[in-house]
């Protein structure tokens, strides 16, 4: 058993999630800001890749008090349990992740994440070790179902959606299209990593709806896993 | 003076052009290749890039025998002229582009390419020579304008497309998104080449309108150029 998986992504129309400098760009405006923030707020939990933190250092936190005010009152934490896949241990021990807002945060590591950084992350977070060389994804999923996780938000980036694709593991997919065009053959998208060579392996999508939102369009797609 | 220019391709829901191989792959489906063809008709020339000449060996012709026969009936030949950005005269001399349907084709070319490739394909087309290292493609959209085209179809791929962002010389983008995802950090996209680095540079676009086709979804934007 796994949670449900959505990812959230946010892209410009030429399908970059940032510049080949990995420069966090502005893309969607403050009704895509409310309604991811909406959606947030309605899952266990957030996960984000080490490359995420690494570049963006987010927080992960539920922004609207209001928002929070409803978990609260719910009997939840304030903010979901914020998840990091973290291979080889790397999330910076002052990462904001692991300082700003209350509640839970799990840091994913493989076996051959360097112990002292694992001990040293274990100060605040709890750390789950699955996989080898690097996080066994499906574990880990099922992991957190266990922790009672039942919806997990997937923000980035394109290499760890890129893995939860491979694997099968996306239940529903939702990109923001911003009105412009970043280029760039080494700017990264939505789904980076290896990539399917053969049509018979791509994930295939059906869509949902698609709705102007801000200057740009939110597109929602269910995944069909075979 | 130069033709409006209109991008049209078709990308995964993850940005993709095609495979990490470039094997060309199905993203739309019967209605959008109807689309495109009426497109094309309505267009007084259509450009690619050698590269996806290299990769497709695309003809690049008016595929409705009706679309033809209107074209004929106004005066036009059947197909609109095929314009190729080969920096380097590296088209082959059996590329379909060259032989199937009749009508006018253009290679453009830089000043360093091999003489004797040049004059190869003088024998089937019109050969404009622009820029040093690399054609100049504001200038050759001029000398397309001086030709007759007004109305300017580009089909690909993402570097020749990068190169018209980064100058401002497209007027309107179309993207069919596809209900796949392909994936791969090296797979092409729509907009691929240096990219844009700051904000402050990024082409800017205007929602025209977004409709459901096939089982994905028609974008159109404009673009506002400044």
């Amino acid at each position: 058993m796994r949670p449900f998986v959505f990812v959230n992504i946010a892209m410009s129309a030429d399908g970059k999630i940032s510049t080949k400098e990995r420069r966090q760009v502005k893309i969607s405006g403050t009704e895509d800001f409310s309604r991811v923030d909406r959606i947030k707020a309605a899952s266990d939990a957030i996960m984000v890749g080490i490359g995420t933190v690494l570049a963006d250092n987010p927080s992960l936190t539920v922004k609207s008090p209001d928002l929070r005010a409803e978990r609260r009152a719910g009997g939840k934490d304030e903010h979901p349990i914020r998840v990091v896949v973290d291979s080889a241990a790397r999330t910076p021990l002052d990462a904001d992740i692991l300082h700003k807002g209350t509640g839970k945060r799990i840091i994913a590591v493989s076996r051959k994440a360097p112990r002292e950084r694992v001990e040293a992350l274990r100060e605040h977070a709890t750390v789950v070790v699955t996989g080898e060389d690097s996080v066994d994804l499906q574990a880990l999923l099922e992991e957190l179902y266990r922790q009672g996780v039942r919806r997990l938000m997937v923000e980035g980036g394109g290499t760890l959606i890129w893995g939860l694709f491979e694997q099968g593991l996306v239940d529903e997919l939702q990109t923001f299209i911003g009105n412009i065009v970043i280029g760039g053959k080494d700017a990264p998208t939505p789904a980076d990593g290896e990539g399917f060579l053969r049509e018979a392996d791509f994930a295939r999508l059906r869509l949902i709806e698609a709705v102007q939102l801000d200057d740009g369009l939110l597109i929602r797609w269910s995944v069909e896993n075979r």
